[in-house]
């Protein structure tokens, strides 16, 4: 038995989520159909993260068993030949698949960053739906890097948790949260050791209450200290919502492509 | 009676093209039910530069005329509050209506500039299904941009132009061609006087045969002079190409932002 690991991304604008559903029309579902038709065997694959209706993913980590020896390019090639055009498998490794040290696709990560894609300018624009979330009013950069500050850390994220979160603790470390202007967008991009449902865009949804002059930096402490989500602001849109990076050690051999370098940043 | 210039961006990967059509499914069909539906009134437009299916705009100039007396800002968010999000006006301004000076956003162009946005990378990518074409084997610039130097100045480009094409004359005026490696992308930027149908697909398709090696670049010149459209490259897809920008005279104070500022360029 071999354990894959493989880097996947997709449009989540055509999918109702990762994680599968009765009616199938989430990425878990296209892409377990795919490998099916490839390796002609039913397999059933566990991701990194799962991310919600609407939601992107530059390379979301997901891992399989299986007894086939194919070459590593042609599972990616095999695999993406069975997959829409808002799917795809970026590449394909082997990792260790039996006792305690094993690769798990969630388990052995170390932190995910997720980046935030705002479109800050009076007239929304369509080559960006889907794609960005819209703020037609004037943002400032400065007090939500202020207010970002105080989210840094190890904290109880209750206040930007949503009710159905299913994680044992709302006790996360938030490693980075870099706020950026690029031209007419601002990018947000931030980076815990995991993150509780619809905690980017309830944390982007309070940062823009900031960035538009409605409150000041320090509201963001006192809501985080108040661990009570009706303070904060409602969740934000997913459009703007990619999951672009699952870090793990070295030791994986996964490979390791700059989320700067993409595109469209 | 006022004449109004309206600038529009769309995302043609959702419409049959520019020009109104029957079914009703195109471009020019949503932006004037949308204006009827602002202004109470039928109204016709008449755009600077056709657009086929799956062709995006960055900026399409378009014109009518109207009784309505509405300051121009009411234009934009009037009508985008009846546009899909694939469709937005961006900018209104009001022109000269009558008289041989008048504006016409077809006859009164200079020029028109085409992006067409390339990802050069063997596994797909998609985020950008759509909105790029798509070559797996690799492309070298160099050889690309000697060829696009033949196709430089006033010429009869039939060999790039489709069979159905409606153009008076095939001779037209190139002024510019770029091919610019960023990243995973090759962009090239065309500006000519005026397109042929097709013209900017098959101009591509036939300098990627150039980029992966396949004909040096002389080969451009002797297409281009033998007039022949069988003898050049199959029209490439419409993915990746974008009407970025309409020249006019300053004398129209047309909005003049820079298509390069562009957020994913």
């Amino acid at each position: 038995m071999k354990r894959i690991a493989l880097g996947v991304q997709y449009d989540g604008a055509h999918w109702h989520g990762w994680q599968t559903q009765p009616h199938g029309k989430t990425v878990q579902d296209a892409l377990e159909a795919a490998i099916r038709r490839f390796a002609l065997t039913d397999i059933s694959t566990t991701c990194a993260g799962r991310t919600d209706t609407g939601v992107h993913a530059l390379e979301q980590v997901v891992h399989f068993d299986t007894e086939l020896a194919r070459d590593m390019f042609s599972w990616v090639r095999g695999v993406n030949a069975f997959l829409p055009p808002s799917i795809a498998v970026r590449w394909a490794v082997e990792v260790k698949g039996d006792g305690d040290d094993a690769f798990h696709a969630r388990f052995s990560a170390r932190s995910r960053t997720y980046h935030y894609v705002l479109y800050n300018q009076p007239v929304r624009m369509p080559l960006l739906a889907g794609k960005a979330g819209w703020v037609f009013r004037p943002l400032q950069v400065g007090p939500m890097q202020e207010a970002a500050a105080f989210l840094l850390g190890t904290h109880d994220f209750s206040a930007f948790r949503a009710a159905e979160c299913q994680a044992k603790s709302p006790i996360k470390t938030m490693h980075d949260i870099r706020i950026e202007r690029r031209g007419d967008l601002v990018v947000f991009t931030l980076t815990a050791s995991a993150f509780l449902h619809h905690m980017v865009r309830n944390i982007v949804g309070s940062l823009i209450v900031v960035g538009n002059g409605n409150q000041a930096p320090p509201w963001l402490s006192t809501i985080l200290d108040k661990r009570d989500r009706s303070l904060a602001a409602p969740t934000f849109m997913p459009d703007g919502l990619y999951l672009a990076k699952i870090e793990y050690d070295a030791v994986w051999n996964l490979p390791q492509e700059s989320v700067s370098a993409l595109p469209w940043f």
